[in-house]
């Protein structure tokens, strides 16, 4: 099952030449769940080739206008290019009154459904489950309401020993039972222990996105393990004072939460516009685990082996 | 003086790769007018090196996104870069509520004044009058609150007929006066009258910009010779019924309208997203006026002789 993200944007409060305010589309089994849409995330779409048609849910992590400013011109767009499919929309509560402000100001009535889920930032939940992945927000520290987002895979099936199977002559029609972890009774009455028939499938892997915040160890237990971890790195650690101040984080800390919480690898990005080249926050960062990426724009990450 | 616009968006409603939606900047005597702000202006800006910092009136037509949405981007990015300078803001009256909700929302308070106009879309109203240029609404037919605006360079002083001058040797601090219209008496009480002293100055440049409308004649008369008249062109006149039925305009029509005012130049924007390359929207201009120009990105016009 695919599972990857592409990164739109990868600038903090101000965009720079090159860098576009926050915005990441996640393709889970070739459904598209947009992370955050900052101002030109439509743009960028048309220019890295994702398809805003496929997009079937929107997660707004806070109200910065990095984190959401072109997201009621990406609604605009997709009413205007024929959409009628509801979108599902994950945010703090207050956006329903810009958004609904900003289209009865153009005179917009959206020809598809808008359905709304509030996140709470005092509190973890699970705010989306289907087939293929669980959501859960993740409350943050950056001094108003904000949550980071957890995607976990669903646990696959079993799957079947083949030549068990064969060598047993099991009919087909068994074989859903048995993926889900049924024993099998033979005709003759003999009893297969599931796990003589099948093996368990690989651990879900995990998409973690921590948007804007201050390190906090309150958010570590949740996103312990992360398959792929993106955490904000605003500044590099010799402005750890600005840090604080604005509640961010710098490139060693962000390494610290991926060597903390065990991540398997990590992303960084948000970057301040003062950084025209990214090397040393790259450097500081992987001083410290190695296994990290820039998460800059048109980058393409796979979450775990595909 | 200086008077060009310089273009930073050329798209309509819906974004295309390349083109952006809608916004120009006007430089009068190095002081910069920014006309509309579609999503990603401030983007553009730094594309085509146009100082944000430099903008000390901002004009907004009407509500429709592709015409505002990077408003409130623009005006988080001047606040977190430290400008305290007031910015006047010329709109329907709608967009104030829109900006005071999303400045909430993100727990932003500007550190500079924001001194809101309020646009009359019944009525053509002068909103802006300095030393350099007067502006003033005009009303236009888009099937909701819409207006454009004109800026009309200030009416320069008279010129001295340097040899008279110098002739009657008038002593310089009678200039101002003179540039002014005032007649001259000499020492020994003979009456000069100005118009043997000074030259008019040449008749003021005018920049006419109608973002979008339906061809309607209500506006012909106000918007007549001007300097360089922008008309929007969504449609090739091919699309005529779709233009109508959008309040929008062809090329061919907004030609015409460049025909009918008595237009020195027009220049045509607002180019649907469905026309991929530009030349046949051009070419159809053309036809009837033929100095007609693209309003592309990056492109800038000088409003008259310099």
């Amino acid at each position: 099952m695919k599972f990857e993200v592409t990164i739109l944007g990868s600038s903090s409060a101000t965009p720079i030449f090159n860098r576009n305010p926050t915005s990441q589309a996640l393709n889970v089994n070739e459904k598209l769940y947009l992370i955050d849409c900052g101002e030109g995330t439509q743009q960028q779409m048309l220019k890295f080739d994702v398809k805003a048609s496929r997009i079937e849910h929107i997660f707004i992590s806070h109200l910065h206008g990095d984190h959401y400013l072109g997201l009621v011109g990406l609604l605009s767009s997709l009413h205007l290019n024929g959409r009628v499919k509801p979108l599902n929309l994950y945010c703090p509560r207050l956006l329903k009154d810009i958004i609904d402000l900003q289209l009865v100001s153009s005179e917009t009535e959206l020809q598809f459904a808008l359905n709304y889920t509030f996140t709470n930032p005092e509190k973890a939940e699970t705010i989306l489950e289907n087939q293929d992945v669980s959501v859960e927000t993740i409350p943050l520290d950056h001094g108003m309401a904000c949550t980071g987002f957890l995607f976990r895979e669903k646990k696959r099936m079993r799957k079947l020993i083949k030549e068990k199977v064969e060598e047993l002559n099991i009919p087909i029609e068994y074989y859903s039972a048995l993926k889900k972890g049924s024993d099998y009774i033979s005709p003759d009455g003999k009893v297969y222990e599931n796990d003589v028939l099948t093996i368990d499938s690989a651990e879900p892997k995990t998409y973690v996105y921590c948007s804007d915040t201050l390190y906090n160890e309150m958010y570590f237990e949740q996103i312990s393990n992360a398959t792929l971890l993106y955490h904000e790195a605003t500044f590099l650690n010799n402005m750890l004072e600005r840090a604080v101040e604005t509640h961010h984080t710098t490139a060693l800390q962000a390494a610290e939460v991926a060597t903390k919480t065990n991540a398997e690898r990590l992303l960084i990005g948000h970057f301040s516009a003062r950084y025209k080249t990214l090397n040393e926050l790259l450097d500081e960062a992987r001083s410290v685990f190695p296994l990290t990426d820039l998460a800059v724009e048109g980058r393409v990450f796979a979450i775990g082996d595909q």
